[in-house]
């Protein structure tokens, strides 16, 4: 569906599919699978009535935010075919702008009351820094970064895996209303959409897209928390983790993040600012990637001009042509890396293609 | 005085000490101020009666091991110059042996309880392996891993920075007599040596230099601990760290050499030895290095085999030669780093010189 969208445009699918009137075959997969996909789908939208949704939505205060609509966070869009088709938004907060400078932190539903704390303390610490928090308003960790970033006087998203008229939890119902007034819900289902377990995995994939960066405060090894952390690293954004007790199995998925060099190790809000504001407080609209080139400082870019677009360069050759010492070029293309400007291939560093870094990215807007 | 030795040999100095004829000039460093070395050398040697020294040592059981001796742990040689001139050991296992498969296991004195029993569990926990540690005896974490390793039933070995008669911290005074009946107590300075706070930073490198591997428990930002981290990583050991509450100022030592990717994180005995068992479990004598390549794994010593002696090579080009994919090799060149077998230059991947994977160990003995 993401692949037909893209090609034809949600209009055309969408009169495709209450007319019956298949649009030509998408070039990728077999004929035939196609065609029963099609068939369930005009199935699934005969009962779907888009006006009485959305004025019912618009009763609830809920609104809906499609591509290329102002407030449509662009970040999104790095998804590919996994990008929501549309997001129903509540809150007072444009979603793009209120992700602007947001991390995502995330964590275990049975936290201990270290995690917390913690959790409370990284979103509050945030805040007063003015850098916002997106998570998905889950019991434990979830709950007490929303809780502490809307305490520390910041705006809080929380994206939900179910329609936003439903409060699930139950137990967060005054939650939701408090980040309704003072922060953004999210959802890709409309109302009355009851959250399932595979909703709950693939929301994840919006909680990562949406932040520059993810901290995942507490984990088993088995959290979906961890899921949220992979999405995170394949769309090349930062990924933190917060250290625990080796005695808490709470602690563990955090420790296994660190022990494979995956997650960087972060102990306060100083160490995320520090992380994501090297690849830059800005999202830049209309790109397709999340970071922007223009957000990062004199040094990085510095280093990333000297990276090469094809093939790949080493570290002394790009220290050389950004004209600073080995060190220092090694942890800038360590942070770039980080951000998903560029990449390490078999010939050296390189950019990413498809990256802020990237050839139609060098012409400044 | 180390490089005088070095290049004179012991008895040559002690003689010239002794007889005021002072040997040629060493090559290094400006005359006047080796002559006047010299004179205070002579001043200090005076008061010495080695066989006096000696005497006394043996009356408590205490006996010194010297470079060349069959008991004298080579891998110190790696020290050059700041290799002890002699060892004062007391205990029943011969040092080099005790050594073999052993951990620095360090840390805090004025530990929290949560240290204490990560420190005490890890030891026992490698004790049960077979595997020794190395620590400097005070109080805190170097005592609760004497005695969790005592208590698994393996031999520890504690390096003092004062004489072996003198028993600091005198609380430890029977901690160290089960050290010297079940495991060696170590030191480079004669019987009723005080210590000093100088003399602590220097043993330091003693503990870092034993083993192939040190493990920061639970250390502040101003820990002596991170003194032997330094010694480690400098002498290019494993470092590793155990991660703890971010709210605890004594895990922030641990936490900062995690974020600054010196060390890498370790929760239990398991990761601990697969961190230093894939480096080798054997100390090799004679080479001045510490780990021995024959004590490597078959696929670590393919990728080392493919790793040039002097111009650097890549990634890829090794990961070819060794005939192992790209991802195996990368995880291996890191290990073969982490242990002082490989550096990375500024065209490559290369050998380390002096390693144990130079030149001369490639013709086994």
């Amino acid at each position: 569906m993401g692949a037909l969208i893209a090609d034809e445009g949600a209009a055309t699918v969408w009169d495709a599919l209450r007319t019956g009137r298949r649009p030509r075959i998408p070039e990728k997969g077999p004929v035939d699978t196609y065609e029963r996909r099609f068939e369930r789908w005009r199935a699934q939208a005969a009962g779907v009535d888009p006006d009485t949704l959305l004025s019912a939505a618009a009763e609830s205060g809920i609104r809906l935010v499609v591509p290329g609509d102002p407030g449509w966070p662009s970040q999104l869009d790095q998804l590919a075919e996994h990008r929501p088709y549309a997001l129903w938004v509540r809150g007072v907060h444009d979603l793009r702008h209120a992700c602007l400078r947001s991390v995502a932190v995330v964590g275990a539903r049975a936290a201990s009351a270290y995690g917390l704390h913690v959790a409370g303390e990284l979103a509050w610490a945030l805040a007063e820094r003015t850098w916002s928090t997106v998570s998905g308003g889950a019991y434990g960790i979830d709950g007490a970064a929303h809780r502490g970033t809307l305490a520390g006087g910041a705006p809080t998203v929380a994206v939900l895996a179910g329609g936003l008229d439903l409060s699930y939890p139950r137990g967060h119902e005054s939650l939701f209303a408090d980040i309704a007034a003072r922060g953004t819900l999210v959802s890709e289902h409309p109302m009355g959409t009851s959250p399932t377990r595979h909703g709950f995995l693939v929301r994840n994939r919006i909680i990562a897209a949406l932040t520059p960066g993810t901290v995942v405060v507490e984990a088993g090894l088995r959290s979906g928390a961890l899921n949220t952390a992979r999405h995170a690293q394949e769309l090349r954004r930062v990924l933190m983790a917060v250290p625990g007790p080796v005695t808490s199995a709470l602690s563990a998925g955090c420790h296994r993040l660190l022990r494979e060099w995956r997650a960087v190790c972060v102990t306060d809000a100083a160490d995320i600012t520090e992380h994501v504001a090297h690849i830059g407080d800005h999202m830049r609209p209309g790109t397709g990637t999340a970071m922007a080139r223009d957000g990062l400082d004199e040094e990085s870019r510095r280093v990333l001009d000297a990276v090469p677009e094809r093939s790949g360069a080493g570290t002394a050759t790009i220290a050389a042509t950004a004209g600073i010492d080995l060190d220092a070029a090694l942890g800038r293309l360590g942070l770039l890396a980080a951000g998903g400007f560029i990449e390490r291939t078999l010939s050296g560093w390189r950019v990413r293609s498809g990256s802020s870094g990237d050839t139609g990215d060098r012409v400044r807007p």
